[in-house]
C-alpha cells in the first residue's frame, strides 16, 4: 500500500529531489486499530527538519493524510517521506518548491518477544558516524551510514548494533536510541553532533520527567557504558529493549528498565 | 529525457532504496556529438562506490546504456543515478539485490565565458562537511551538505561556494574541486576524509603529472589558500574556472591556471 501526495500511486518522477540528494525527511510510525502512535511527536520532528532545511511544512495536511491512510491500514507500520519535491540540475533547492509526501505501509515487525523480556545482544559496528551539527537530530534521507552499519553482520544473534561516532562516543544503535543506567540515573547521549532524535526516546525522557527519576542528556564514553548498571535501547516501533549484552560484557534486566518499559507499554491505550 | 533500467520512462518504484536512504551513487557526464566525455573516469568512480557500498556492477551493461543514451542526448549533461534497487523496510541491504540505473538528460549548463577567462568569485559557505572516511571520494547520494551549502547564496555574483570540513581544513568547492599553486607547485586537498573525488581532478592531476609539473594531495589549511599564488576550481562540466576572488583576496589569473585550462580544453578532441 503506497500513497504519493496522498492518492493512492507506487511510483514518483525520476526528477525528486529526495532521490537525487536524499533531499527529504522521513517517519516511521507505528499504527495500531487505524490510530498512528505517537503522532505529534513524529509531527513535531518533521517540522524541525523542515525548518532547519527551508522546505514548507503543512502540519495539518500532513495530519491529515497520516491519519487517513492509518485508517486504511488499520494495523502496521506507515512510513512517511517529505521531500523538497522535484527539481532541475544542481544542489541549489528551487525558491518555489513544493514539498512531495510519500506513504508507504508494511506489517509491523514480528519481532521475538524474548527480545522485550530477557533482552538482546548488540553487535558493536565499525561504522561510525560522522560528526555533523547541521544535520544532527533529524530524521533525514541521508541515512548511508546505517546501510553500511547495518550490513555490518548477519548473525541473528545480533538484534541490533550499537554506535559510535567518529570520536568514539557512544551516540546511538543502528534503527534505535540507547539508554544507560547509573547508579539510579537515567542518560542518554546528546545528539548535538549526529544521531537521530527518536519520537520514542523523546517520550521516555518526558516520562522519566514526570516519573520524578534523575536524568541526564550528555556524552558518554564506551567505558562508562560498559560501567553502566542497566543498558536499553528504544524506538517507535518496539518500545523498550534491555541490552543483556556487548562484546563480553552481560547485564541482567534492571528494574528502572523495568519501570519505564511499563511506562511506555501503554502508549496505545493512554496518548 | 530520463529512462529507467534502459528504457524511456519517467517514474521510479516508491520502494528503491536510492529514495529511501540514499543508498546509491551517481555520475554527472558532460556529453558532446553523442560521446560521453571521461568516461572511463566516470565509470571507475562508479565502480569504486559499488565495491564500497556491495552493490553489484556491471561496467560492460553500464557502459552499453551510457553509449545508448548519449547517442540520442547528442549534446548535453546526462546524469547517471545507480541504486542499489527496491527494499522492504529497514536499512539492511536485500542479501540478493537487483541495481536499478536512471538516466535523465539535460541541456548543457549556460555558463557566461567570463567564468573561464576573468574567474569566479567563491561564497565562503558556513556549512562544514563532516570527516566521514567510510564515504570519502564517493559521489554517493547522500548530498545534503551539498544542499544546505548552495542554499547559503543567491547572489549571481558568487559562481561557486568554499567548503570547509568540521576541522576547518579547505576541502572543495560545492559542485566542483579545488586546487592552489604555491610557488610552482600544484596541490589540491586529501578526499581522505570528506569530498568528492571529481573525475575532472583526476584528469588534472593525471596530466600534471604527464607535464611534469610538481604536485601534492595533501591537507590545506585556509591560510594556505589565502597565501597560494594561483587558486582554481574545476569539474567535468566546464573544465577549469580561475578563482580570482575570496573575501578580501584577490587573485590574478596565473600561468599555471592557463597551461592546465590549455591541456584540459582539448578533452573533447583528446580522448
Amino acid at each position: 500500500m503506497s500513497w504519493v501526495d496522498g492518492q493512492p500511486a507506487n511510483g514518483l518522477p525520476v526528477h525528486d529531489r529526495g532521490f537525487a540528494y536524499g533531499d527529504g525527511l522521513f517517519e516511521t510510525i507505528k499504527v495500531v486499530n487505524g490510530r498512528p502512535e505517537l503522532l505529534d511527536r513524529h509531527l513535531n520532528r518533521l517540522g524541525l527538519g523542515c525548518q532547519r532545511f527551508a522546505i514548507p511544512f503543512d502540519v495539518d495536511a500532513l495530519r491529515s493524510q497520516i491519519m487517513a491512510f492509518s485508517a486504511v491500514l488499520e494495523t502496521g507500520v506507515a512510513k512517511l517521506i517529505l521531500t523538497r519535491g522535484d527539481g532541475l540540475r544542481g544542489y541549489g533547492p528551487p525558491l518555489a518548491c513544493r514539498p512531495r509526501t510519500v506513504l508507504t505501509g508494511a506489517p509491523l515487525p514480528a519481532y521475538a518477544p524474548e527480545r522485550s523480556t530477557v533482552g538482546v545482544r548488540l553487535y558493536p559496528c565499525k561504522t561510525r558516524l560522522a560528526e555533523q551539527p547541521a544535520l544532527a537530530g533529524l530524521k533525514h534521507l541521508n541515512r548511508l551510514e546505517q546501510v553500511l552499519a547495518r550490513a555490518e553482520w548477519h548473525d541473528p544473534a545480533f538484534a541490533e548494533g550499537l554506535m559510535r561516532d567518529t570520536s568514539g562516543r557512544i551516540v546511538e544503535a543502528v534503527f534505535s536510541n540507547l539508554f544507560i543506567v547509573e547508579t539510579g540515573v537515567l542518560l542518554t547521549p546528546s545528539l548535538e553532533r549526529c544521531g537521530v532524535a527518536g519520537v520514542m526516546r523523546e517520550e521516555i525522557l518526558d516520562r522519566a520527567r514526570q516519573a520524578g527519576m534523575p536524568l541526564q542528556v550528555c556524552d558518554l564514553s564506551l567505558e562508562r557504558l560498559l560501567g553502566a548498571d542497566e543498558v536499553f535501547v528504544c524506538n517507535s516501533l518496539y518500545g523498550i529493549w534491555p541490552v543483556r549484552q556487548l562484546e563480553a560484557r552481560v547485564w541482567p534486566v534492571g528494574p528502572l528498565t523495568r519501570k519505564l518499559q511499563r511506562l511506555v507499554d501503554d502508549l496505545s491505550s493512554n496518548t
